[in-house]
């Protein structure tokens, strides 16, 4: 072990999530702890706070809000997307970090994200060993995506598929109340991923879910839909279907995008509907008379209220051990989460090298879809039940929660 | 108190909520345990059931099942939007209702539900009272909408309002995670009443609510409500707006259906966006390139995950004592709520006679919303707050809620 005294500074990237400041907890109650460390700064809005030395001394903070981090959902310090140019094509942002780092001593960056993110780090990892800087760079994985390469999952998709899951299973509840005829279009987050949409067979698992379930991953025929649908209906009189916001036809059009260009040709909006509201209207057109288009919309990535404690210990884990290997010497790495094989189910820590993760995408794979593509297989249950075990059960003052209050102090310049 | 040996019919009746199951609890088990009530029956899908016979032997659950319902959303036994004609007009239902009174000894009749149950109800009771049938009838009110004229509130809307104001807050701390400018609007349920979208004002009250509340009670302005987003947009380059579905301009015109008629201009369809969608698209045209909108659909009145624990015990109490109070000797009354007009909020039932309630409508009073229309009043956090005390902490088994599930054994005919 080499030993590196200096600063560190997190950042926080991309699409918030109801964890993503329980691993902003993990790196800072660490950071803080280890000798090596000698400072600890929190930059708002992620790499742009860093460029624009706008960032904070997070041991100005009071210990106890720091763990209400854990339950607070969304990026507690502000989170960007910007997108670092190649180096060789540009280099002024890293010049510019190069010297900000110079002046902070900051010899640790830790920076949690999705994809783009983790290709920052790793741009910024290179960029750094080249102009001879020692920063140890960590990557944090965090989407509710779940589509990081190389990892069994990610911090924040647990929750996520927990929250799809039970307001599935409560909207199963509502949306057969009557006798009548009815059909619900349940819209859930993943552009090219199916994995938030497939966190509704968990539901169906307990016999309160949908009866079709359609991913980005295969491609969306209207067609089949119809069919699909109609055929339900017909059978229950009752039809729920989960849909990711992704689904797109084999000619690369999304469904989301059929309403808006019709939307666009009357009244000139350019986004009226999403892909439920979309989907709804067909149905009511050609099918029944009661439909129901829901869109989980932000309520999914946003819910601490219902996230899953393991997410929570996980995503805690993952910003606290991305410090310790940092202090122990490791650079250039994504921190990744394994389970064994078989038996039950146990969450390891693994190093990713960062170029190998950047950029990449894993997706459902196909066989957990069902031979038609409108279903989801057991496989899958068996891989996402463990994630969502456990309530987090964030403390609640006065009937609502309580997140946590930041000082923000700035960082002495 | 006149002893009154007979059993008793149980029904739920119009838009489910999460804790309407709790009333069905109270009913249920408090009618098994009294000994003058000779058999329980719950109505499948309310006064229909009754009409066609179909109903359930409750004796024949298993108490853990019962006590499941406490925590279960949506009406277990099904429900039912069904208007019985005038008696005077016509008397067919009524005499079929008789009849089936009669060949099952039915003495007993509870009916939960809003508004139009309460007519239901009172117009069963009349009817029984001038056929010289003895049938103790009692309503139990529930309702999200918190409408019902007569009770300091409803059964219901506790639960949802917690549920609008935690995911407000939540929604809050997503929304300005960025540094660029959004604006998003939150579509809360309430077609004539504004009391769910005031639930909004507890997360303000908590310092991550909306800058601006619409309700239904005054008409809607789509000038005003421009000016207020633009305004607070160039104050803090963040807004979040909340809207009651039912807004509506002094025309009388809901802003729902202003999308409604364009949408059916193009291309045929009755509905495409609701009042959150419409309001931004326009938005988006006139203010702001990021807009989002949210509509809470079913999920506010399902999310028996969340649901207030004062709610869900004070509705198993209006079940619980409607039937003590039949037994007593009351009838034609409806269970409600009152409170000490000072001191700690403390819950009380009286009983309200059938006709005083039944179709009359509570809204919010003027004097809580602000004099510019666009929020709401402390008065209205301090009456709504101890309402949502408390969670309900539903058992998770598997980290899912595990609903109530009857048998629904027919009634022996």
């Amino acid at each position: 072990m080499k030993e590196l005294q200096g600063a560190c500074i997190f950042g926080q990237s991309g699409g918030p999530t109801s964890v993503i400041n329980a691993s902003a907890a993990g790196v800072i109650q660490e950071a803080l702890k280890q000798p090596g460390i000698t400072g600890v700064y929190g930059a708002a809005h992620g790499i742009r706070g860093m460029l624009e030395e706008n960032f904070y001394d997070m041991s100005k903070e009071d210990a106890k809000e720091l763990d209400l981090l854990r339950t607070t959902p969304s990026s507690a310090l502000g989170s960007v997307r910007y997108k670092l140019a190649k180096a060789e094509e540009n280099d002024k942002d890293y010049k510019r970090l190069l010297e900000v780092f110079e002046k902070y001593n900051i010899r640790y960056f830790f920076y949690n994200g999705g994809n783009d993110s983790m290709d920052t780090c790793n741009k910024v990892s290179k960029y750094m060993q080249k102009a001879g800087y020692e920063c140890r760079v960590m990557g944090v994985p965090k989407t509710i995506d779940n589509d990081l390469f190389g990892t069994d999952h990610c911090p924040g998709y647990g929750s996520a598929a927990k929250y799809i899951a039970t307001s599935t299973m409560e909207v199963y509840q509502d949306a057969r109340v009557y006798d009548t005829g009815m059909i619900t279009i349940l819209e859930v987050m993943g552009r090219n991923a199916g994995w938030l949409t497939a966190a509704s067979a968990l539901a169906a698992a307990k016999g309160s879910g949908p009866d079709l379930i359609y991913l980005p991953e295969l491609p969306f025929s209207m067609e089949q839909f119809l069919d699909d649908v109609n055929r339900v209906y017909k059978q229950n009189n009752k039809v729920i279907v989960a849909v990711s916001e992704g689904a797109k036809t084999a000619e690369g059009k999304y469904v989301a995008e059929m309403g808006a260009s019709l939307a666009k040709d009357s009244f000139g909006h350019s986004q009226l509907g999403g892909t439920a509201s979309i989907l709804a209207n067909i149905c009511k057109e050609k099918i029944a008379n009661k439909v129901r288009g829901i869109e989980f919309s932000l309520l999914q990535r946003c819910a601490s209220h219902l996230a899953s404690k393991t997410d929570v210990e996980e995503a805690y884990l993952a910003g606290q051990m991305a410090v310790r290997y940092a202090v122990e010497g490791k650079t250039d790495y994504m921190v990744a989460f394994s389970r064994p094989e078989s038996g039950p189910y146990q969450c390891s820590i693994t190093l990713l090298a960062l170029d190998q993760v950047a950029n990449a995408e894993k997706k459902v794979p196909r066989e957990w879809i069902n031979k038609e593509g409108n279903f989801i297989t057991d496989d899958y249950v068996r891989y996402a039940l463990p994630l969502i075990q456990g309530e987090s059960c964030p403390p609640m003052v006065d009937g609502l929660p309580r997140f946590a209050q930041l000082k923000k102090v700035p960082a002495k310049k």
